[in-house]
């Protein structure tokens, strides 16, 4: 698919960004905990964009899309398709600039995740699982409504706003020897890498996937754009496969992928909710796992992590059950 | 049972234990959520002493009582009987001042608060569930140990200690119309009505206590001290009944005790999950049951709660469950 702002873009994008959408965002929290440092045998911070607008770092990269059409004039409608946070984000971010949403969803997307993009204003349009059919219910979309694409990921203004998050956690923890996130399209690993060569050159890159879902591991590993197909990994918002620009940042920003397995990912969720007490979604315990098997730096080392999202199904997810009491 | 400092403590007592522990706390975040200050059709703040050392406020009490006693010499060890978060507390505040730490806990604590007391470095004495058993076991223990005893909840000094919270939230969030926190002994609500009647007078101090132990309710409304013996809430940190210094400080400085129901505690703490993305202990989770049945301030008001801490036990809680995926 098409995108409209299709070329790789550049920490200058990055620095734009902030300075753009700087001011409308959460100034998420840099968190850590003792017990996990222990447990990790290093040092680890958590920037917690499950706690930005809409509960993940989504918002970024929708606003920095957005508000410059907006500003334009020249649009009245953005639509998107999304496995959930992404599209309540591009939802939010085209209310907050006078704009209509169109959101198309997978119809196995987790629920609230779903609400929530309802409630924020989005007109939701269903589909079937897997990027084939995300792409032809949004093309028709966007035929139908005139509406202006923001892709979740393969963008070059998304990714760029994506990279704000770890330009704010640089600024305040400026040492780290690794960075790492979680890969699904590759937004996100995108900017970080991009903020995080040019702020701090000496820090490794590492981008985290399910072993379920490896397909930007073996991109990465053979050199060749690879996907998959609807992957049966719980991280609902890593099933997409990585795109083109998103690949080239891979490449050319990314020093290591690696991957865990669907037990460490929740064990890894259970584990940020006892020791940092914080609420993160699976696709966002794909990178605590990836810590907590070692694959992240060495032993006495400074580890930031960016937590994606924290919009989980209480109900669904394996720990967290809907009882109550009786 | 005799306390080391028995007399009802001031405002002046809350100020000088933000100079002696403040810089040795952390500055736990203030946090808020767009979706919960909606279903609460209010502007809540909360603040997250589950975040703070040990994972609750009783860190601050602990320590504002055991670091004078530290610094005069004359002390090698401090004893107390606790649910678990004071308990952890002690320990933790008795090893950085280079003191022993002697613990007595009731069998029906959550394991994760017993695993933290061991952990920070103290002995545990263990001991059936109620007030009496826990009194005796703790007499023993200081007759046996020479111990200096710092008392859970009715000792000048951990009041005082506990009300340094709320000045911190107070700095943060000034025009606050109502604080509420939990009631368990009375140490935290005792501290916070004492911060916050001198630094925002007008602002109304709340406190929740679960239906199933309703001691300091029925104390308020009939001005006598009155206890509850094995109580059979999920609130574990609540099971213990009202002190005679936190009594006082409720008579004088409080404006009103609320409670709520045990489903409305287990709805509250899901609910935090789910808006905050904090996870929060069923103690805490009686403040924001108040807050979700209406119980503090009206439509339009600003209201701040003292997260107590965020010690649970995933296996026994109702919807946290220690199941891992297949």
């Amino acid at each position: 698919m098409q995108t409209e702002s299709a070329t790789v873009p550049t920490f200058a994008d990055v620095a734009a960004a902030a300075d753009r959408i700087g001011s409308r965002l959460l100034r998420t929290p840099v968190m850590s905990s003792a017990a996990l440092d222990k447990r990790a045998d290093r040092r680890v911070v958590f920037k917690c964009e499950n706690l930005q607008h809409g509960g993940a770092f989504k918002y970024r990269g929708a606003l920095n899309a957005i508000l410059p059409l907006a500003m334009a004039g020249n649009v009245t409608a953005v639509a998107t398709h999304s496995s959930g946070n992404h599209g309540t984000a591009v939802a939010l971010a085209a209310k907050v600039c006078g704009l209509d949403a169109y959101v198309v969803v997978p119809r196995d997307s987790a629920r609230p995740k779903i609400a929530n993009i309802e409630q924020a204003g989005a007109e939701l349009i269903y589909c079937e699982p897997g990027l084939p059919a995300r792409e032809a219910a949004l093309a028709e979309v966007i035929k139908k409504t005139g509406a202006h694409l923001v892709h979740p990921f393969d963008d070059a203004r998304v990714i760029a706003g994506q990279g704000t998050a770890t330009l704010e956690l640089l600024a305040e923890e400026p040492d780290l020897d690794v960075i790492c996130t979680p890969i699904g399209g590759g937004g996100l690993i995108g900017g970080t890498a991009l903020a995080a060569k040019a702020m701090a050159p000496r820090c490794r890159v590492i981008g985290a996937e399910p072993q379920m879902a490896d397909d930007a591991y073996r991109s990465f590993k053979t050199g060749k754009r690879l996907s998959v197909t609807t992957p049966a990994t719980i991280a609902d918002g890593l099933r997409g496969s990585i795109g083109v620009l998103n690949f080239a940042l891979l490449q050319s920003h990314v020093d290591d992928v690696v991957t865990v397995s669907e037990r460490e990912i929740v064990d890894g969720m259970r584990i940020a909710l006892q020791d940092l007490k914080l609420l993160i979604e699976p696709s966002s315990a794909v990178a605590v796992a990836a810590l907590l098997a070692g694959k992240l730096g060495t032993s006495g080392q400074r580890v930031g992590i960016i937590i994606s999202g924290g919009n989980v199904d209480l109900e669904q997810c394996p720990f967290l059950r809907g009882e109550t009491i009786k």
